[in-house]
């Protein structure tokens, strides 16, 4: 059954919101690498000024004559949530490409872009949420960029039944030294600036010489360090890992 | 440089394990399905008497000319660990299997089939850690058997700053107790005849109403049921999942 949308028009298209992998091309799905190359309509979020990840992940595959839609952020996400006002201005984005993808919809099939896994901290669920109901919207599960980046490690990130805890590096330093006392593998995501309390807390849980930074995972450029060894700033993208030590016969 | 083995002999070959992703093939990577498609000899593992997931997943694909190395575990990996016999027979199982593809090594390229991402509790780093030095090793992520998960529930499983636990269901009842307390998105795996500890556990933590279980994920006969409503046995590659309720703008 077709969707409707709000006003009961019967909707022609359906929303595809495809995860592309850590950032090798070769690393997305056949699926994911099908609905790219036969994608009539494309969206994708970026920052102003920016190619965005998502749209340099599928350089060259696209067909010559299909319409884009970058879909600029209004704000930088890299913040922490900062006020009402921060706030305001997403939501206000969001609403708006929820009425594009939406009217989109009444004509095509649409496929939004989305670097590594949809569901997993994606900038699309925001839409996925406003979309409920009004459409009929497919996901797309990619390779997470944290997969991509503990096999740039070499390291196995968890045998047995080690536990992994996945932590954003915008948390507190007293958050972030809570959950990374004890000897979990952690993955700790987000870096860029707040690389510097990511250092302390982790110095301060014991587990310093045991991480690992890994700048752009997967693509051209990569780089795996130590996390003591790392000089100067890196990569909002960047990840700290800390691997897990197991049972292993 | 080619690798060589312990005995100094270059190896003509070098083995690569291929993460397979969450079942469906559709939702292999272009470059795992390259790399199945093309192997003259494969290798993976499974239980005496079944097919094996990782077989199983690239039904179809392979050559008609491959040559096959079920690599079947001497003992259920589904228990808890039981003492020094069962170790003794996994670690003389993995021996074997290492000293196998050191000799295949010597003639040809091995790929080594595992279902979802090698590096994340797959069996495959048990003979990696073994083929270190003595043989090139290359391994190709895959997506995981949650992404796979978290994509059937049709609801993300983190937002915004939300924290990830992944635990595995065979921990005592007392810590997948401590661990399910407070607002983490969780996933539970290897669930099986774990689940009324898990059950127990989650209803103490007061996250009962919040868990889902998925079975099969992404593959014919996929299962999305709140877990309060679940009755009978459930399989082992079945997972738990409470969803992470993060800021969203």
């Amino acid at each position: 059954m077709k969707a409707t949308d709000t006003a009961g028009t019967t909707l022609r298209g359906k929303v595809t919101c495809v995860g592309l992998g850590p950032g090798d091309p070769d690393l997305m799905s056949v699926k994911a690498d099908r609905l790219v190359r036969n994608a009539s309509h494309v969206a994708y979020f970026r920052k102003r000024g920016r190619a965005g990840q998502a749209r340099s992940i599928v350089d060259g595959l696209l067909r010559s004559d299909v319409t884009e839609f970058p879909m600029e952020y209004p704000v930088t996400t890299e913040l922490c949530f900062s006020g009402d006002d921060y706030k305001q201005q997403l939501a206000a984005f969001y609403e708006h490409w929820t009425a594009q993808l939406l009217s989109l919809c009444g004509e095509t099939d649409v496929i939004v872009l989305c670097e590594g896994d949809p569901f997993f901290y994606g900038s699309f669920m925001h839409l996925h949420s406003r979309l409920q109901g009004q459409v009929e919207v497919d996901i797309v599960p990619g390779i997470t960029g944290m997969s991509g980046c503990w096999t740039a490690t070499d390291i196995p990130i968890t045998w047995g039944d080690d536990v992994l805890t996945v932590l954003m590096a915008t948390l507190s330093e007293e958050e972030l030294t809570r959950r990374a006392t004890g000897d979990d593998a952690l993955v700790i995501m987000k870096m860029g600036r707040n690389l510097p309390r990511v250092y302390r807390a982790l110095t301060s849980a014991g587990r310093l010489q045991d991480a690992w930074l890994v700048e752009r995972g997967t693509m051209p450029g990569q780089r795996v360090q130590r996390l003591q060894e790392v000089e100067g700033t890196v990569p909002y993208f960047s990840m700290v890992l800390v691997h897990g030590k197991g049972r292993r016969p």
